[in-house]
């Protein structure tokens, strides 16, 4: 992905062949800075501290994290204590628990000189499979945006999406974005609504990496897709999700919900990308999901930077405030999921697929 | 209206019987600042600067504004000059044209030395209408809350509302919260989920009323409303209007139509608060009037407060962003407006109440 005018995904490996590098996601928007890591504790520190973040990519981190541990010490114990110390940076990441039990399993059975090498090929596969994934997303999303753009005759299509669910999250080319990024390089031409996304104002990150790929985007406020619909403005919303569940309903960030009830009200096609693992068919509708309610004081105050783009923090009010992290989209207003294996309409095709 | 303890209207005469009092809105709700206004010129900086805020508001300061010019110089000239100086601080809003026109017929034909005195008197008589019209719109809202409550058997009603339609906006009362602030009287458990409102976050100023009145409330993201009438947490809905069209199209701030549009996929009420004046018989529909765009840097910078509470700025984007004041919300998603003269369904008894 584009940074810089560079190519980059969201991890890589240093010139010196075995340290990991990052962006410090806490200086995004800001500045674009690079974090190099060396140890567990380093890879545990940038997790706990959401220097970098995005479930896909906290796996993906973490499982090099394993590596730089194996490369230190490479026996039993010090496996287990560098599992252990990563496990505990983000407790609820399914993805983070799913990435180390991978690694684990990997390189357990493994004589402890053979290790280090395994898990650093190991994490670089959790890593391209992560591309490929979101990579076939995008090229089932895409002749979604082709068909729009053939009805409009080459108008630029008016895609809106909500939260960060872009190569910033992932290892590279997001989720919802992917097929943003596809329909670009196919010279189809896009324009981005990008909802801001209270509390945590993820919409930057998104802003950020249109800018820096050259995508036409605009940074409107949550309130605005309504009126944006009621105008004809919008061709077609873009999202992603956090869970799915076995009926099809759509977890994610809080908002997602308002944004649906509108695009079914003016007919605006609402797509949900759907990476793998996502689909939950043991959970049975998004009335049994728990919200996750995080602190209030990310609805009070806000983050951002300075007039020299240094990062400060506004108070906004003192009242009382609650702060549930995602909704429910319930099936019935999700047009399609563009999975890595396709679009499908409905959620029986979804437990097919994942089946 | 309490404010630290203390009843007050957001506009009044000072102890020395002439002077005009207003708090300085651009502190709120960071501190509770006074500023006493002595000359037409302190009245015009003070509506240009938006130390003071709110249509019905702007207009009771402009005629008193008028008041103290004559006050100083009861001449015809001086009299013109006045007019034109106050008129010109906010040239688009209407109530500052009607305020200042009615005051201009009431004293133009008097004998000069007779003017200032029925300037006084007349600015006195805007206010008190004001009060009362938003007093009545709140004892035809009463009921609608009395009913939900007695329905809950005591329980707190969850009331949501949308940017500020309060009492800071007009003399005393608000026009979405004066049925808010008579249930509280009337001994109701109430409980107000207050949106922030972006860009502007005109939310804040109405959790600080609702905080120096003691009513319970949350101040909520715009993103919130949707989960949380999912939840069965939401009860009904008051906002304000702008403007209500012919056939009964609402324009409120940005973000009211997802509410609306939420509200009806779960049953929850909505009202329309509508003072006289706000009916427009003239515009037959929502999609007739024309969506103010300010300026983008509303979106792109957030004002709130630093450590010590005094005011900053913080920057969130560099993307474009566009910045639509208002949206319509069709008239088919109202339960009723609460008006002066009772509360209506249709657009059709709102022409004959204002007929």
């Amino acid at each position: 992905m584009k940074i810089e005018g560079r190519d980059s995904r969201s991890v890589w490996i240093e010139p010196d062949g075995w340290s990991v590098g990052i962006f410090d996601q806490r200086r995004l928007p800001w500045a674009i800075e690079r974090l190099v890591l060396r140890t567990v504790e380093d890879a545990a520190v940038a997790i706990a501290d959401m220097a970098t973040r995005g479930a896909p990519l906290i796996g993906a981190v973490a499982a090099y994290g394993l590596a730089l541990g194996l490369r230190a010490d490479p026996g039993d114990s010090a496996l287990e204590q560098a599992y252990a110390r990563l496990l505990r940076t983000r407790p609820t990441a399914v993805n983070l628990r799913w990435a180390l039990d991978r690694m684990r399993r990997r390189v357990a059975r493994l004589a402890p000189d053979e290790r280090a090498a395994v898990a650093y090929a190991q994490a670089a596969i959790i890593c391209d499979e992560d591309v490929s994934m979101n990579h076939a997303i995008g090229q089932a999303g895409l002749p979604l945006i082709e068909a729009i753009a053939a009805r409009k005759g080459g108008a630029p299509v008016n895609i809106l999406t909500h939260c960060n669910a872009g190569w910033l999250a992932t290892v590279a080319w997001g989720t919802a974005t992917a097929p943003l990024y596809l329909a670009q390089q196919a010279g189809i031409a896009i324009h981005v609504w990008v909802d801001e996304t209270r509390p945590r104002n993820q919409g930057a990150l998104t802003a950020l990496e249109l800018t820096q790929h050259g995508v036409p985007h605009s940074y409107i406020v949550d309130n605005a897709g309504g009126l944006l619909m009621q105008r004809g403005e919008v061709d077609m919303v873009i999202v992603g999700t956090d869970r799915v569940t076995a009926n099809g309903d759509v977890c994610n960030k809080i908002g997602t919900y308002l944004k649906a009830l509108a695009a079914r009200a003016h007919d605006v096609p609402f797509f949900v990308a759907l990476p793998d693992g996502t689909y939950d068919p043991a959970t049975a509708t998004g009335a049994d999901v728990e919200i996750e309610d995080r602190a209030g004081d990310e609805v009070a105050f806000m983050n951002g930077a300075d007039t020299e783009g240094q990062p400060i923090t506004v108070a906004l009010t003192r009242s009382a405030t609650i702060n549930p992290a995602f909704d429910i989209t319930p099936a019935s207003l999700v047009t399609a999921y563009i999975t890595a294996k396709g679009v499908v309409s409905d959620a029986g095709e979804l437990a097919d697929l994942s089946g």
